[in-house]
């Protein structure tokens, strides 16, 4: 709190535009929270305003030759480097991944930059690329072009990866938050909030009876498997900083719609909710890198459930709400005794560093 | 010399596979020079190892629906932040461009990763974004996608840009090493070392009568100039990290074949050559940010180089050197008293984090 008095304190000193009353950069303003928003809206957005970027999709949608491309980034700062059920190797693969399916897309290409800090041990950079290797090979991706640069030591954390990703767009019709129509169901394909607690378990040095493990996978069967069964996809979004919630808000927000989620429907492994409860966490803001959220028409839902069950026949797919009449940008949950409470974003991230 | 002597020490024990016997990542194995070669056929080519990639040009060629497709990236790390006629924001859009201008595609969106120092002012973010667009609109780009991460303070340095770049491939034949031939003549776009001795002077406090100004640059137009006037292009290279000699050693040695340099062709301008001589600096080894070479075939050369002199008018495009027949590999320079030497690479870059 200190910290943000103080920014607000100098504020009209440094700043020549207001993001948020922030005259500096917070740890915050990288969590997927209110502060990134404003962030994107502040700075990124009037700057480099254009159709594909103001779609606020996880990735651009692009044409070339008559064919549908996707095309997205992230970098990849996470902390630890390794954690039980994987490593910002994998995550680089897959996060990329990811957003292309999330596009509807087949991801087929990646470029990967290295931002290595003097010092690195040969050993830790080769484990990472190891795991690159197997993630892409496990997506379908080819790693086809690269850079590296090394930083002098104390001026990085060791590794830094920034992957960037070419899909092919293989839906029909358009996918993303502009798509979503009241009456659409949002079914999840998985329990929430692995990631986040086997990143904090190791971050707090907790030991649980089963050491819980991130959810870090590829989605592109999934994805495929339900445009190749006829689903009519409106949107699709994967569930990482902010979890949940996060991408439920950016849709709703996108969208102009309200959404309605069902509380218990949401499915949270045991070892999850306990480790939350320890920390203080609610696992639907927990940050996952293998779950996403499909708003779908009605009339293809139960087709969808069966799809993702059929395909993900490990996580607990699960159909959890619907988008419904009211408020635009509302997202609600309704708990098992029929109170409703307003699922808002947080300002930043529970967990720093988390991706 | 101490460090390096230090990590082969302890070698043996902690290196899984010998990195040029370097067990932990130095500044210089991001230079540009023999040891990110080493790291890069160490490291991540057997990894990574697939045809785009193999092919070790500035960007990946890639084929979709008919089309010609160039993909690259690189991060920027440069430090300063500013420097006279430029930043960390124009070069990172301008060096992503350049890339794909070698390939022989006109450039056409850019994804962008921002890694921020917790702590950096908001007015720098917003001042190199406002670069950054300038550098797109100049470049006839557009940043399409992008993705921002936070990282503690003391675990960055301010901030890190990663952009990658997708372009159209315009040229009629593929263009790369692995297309020069015997007899092909070099053309050089300009002068070369203003971006390494404009980084240089800010980093000592060095002041000159006229203060050298980096040649960040977009180099698209002269490279669709060429392709537009029916050059035969065999390879193009811009000239960055290790400058024009690392350029060519890299072209050489992927050819197959030598290339001979003409030392009085090279062109250095007076603030330059002086900045040059006074640090102990080879203008042939500085990093340019908007220079290039260009292999072409000998009956097309005059008409290449009259085509560079016109969009280039006021960087002083030269006639540099030929493919000559002799030691593969080998890139030799030519003195004015007919005296040869060979141009060999650095263990890493001059300068380190120049670009």
């Amino acid at each position: 709190m200190t910290e943000l008095m103080d920014a607000s304190a100098d504020f009209t000193a440094s700043c020549p535009l207001p993001i948020g009353n922030y005259p500096h950069v917070l740890l915050a303003h990288g969590g997927g929270g209110r502060l990134m928003q404003q962030l994107i809206d502040g700075v990124f957005g009037p700057a480099f305003a254009n159709p594909a970027l103001d779609e606020r999709h996880d990735g651009a949608h692009l044409t070339l030759g008559g064919k549908g491309l996707a095309f997205t980034t992230d970098s990849y700062v996470v902390r630890p480097l390794f954690f039980p059920g994987g490593d910002i190797g994998a995550m680089a693969v897959n996060g990329t991944v990811n957003d292309l399916a999330m596009c509807g897309a087949r991801p087929r290409w990646l470029s990967a930059g290295f931002i290595l800090e003097e010092g690195l041990p040969m050993a830790t950079l080769q484990r990472v690329v190891a795991s690159m290797r197997t993630a892409a090979a496990a997506a379908g991706v080819e790693i086809v072009t690269g850079d590296t640069k090394v930083v002098d030591k104390g001026k990085g954390d060791g590794l830094f990866i920034t992957t960037a990703g070419l899909g092919v767009i293989e839906s029909p019709g358009r996918i993303g938050p502009g798509q979503v129509r009241l009456g659409d169901v949002v079914l999840l394909s998985g329990d929430v909030g692995r990631h986040g607690m086997a990143i904090m378990s190791v971050r707090e040095g907790l030991e649980f009876d089963s050491p819980i493990e991130s959810d870090c996978a590829p989605l592109v069967t999934p994805v495929m498997a339900l445009l190749d069964a006829g689903v009519k996809v409106s949107c699709l979004r994967d569930l990482t900083r902010g979890g949940l919630v996060a991408a439920l808000n950016e849709i709703a927000d996108a969208s102009g719609l309200q959404i309605d989620i069902v509380e218990s429907a949401v499915p949270v492994i045991e070892p999850v909710r306990g480790a939350c409860e320890i920390l203080g966490f609610d696992p639907l803001y927990v940050a996952n890198e293998g779950r996403f959220v499909a708003f779908v028409s009605p009339d293809t839902a139960e087709l969808a459930l069966t799809v993702l069950q059929r395909t993900l026949p490990d996580t607990r797919p699960a159909r959890i709400g619907e988008v419904v009449t009211g408020r635009p940008g509302l997202v609600t949950l309704r708990s098992a005794i029929g109170a409703t409470r307003i699922l808002d974003l947080l300002s930043g991230e529970q967990l720093p560093r988390i991706c």
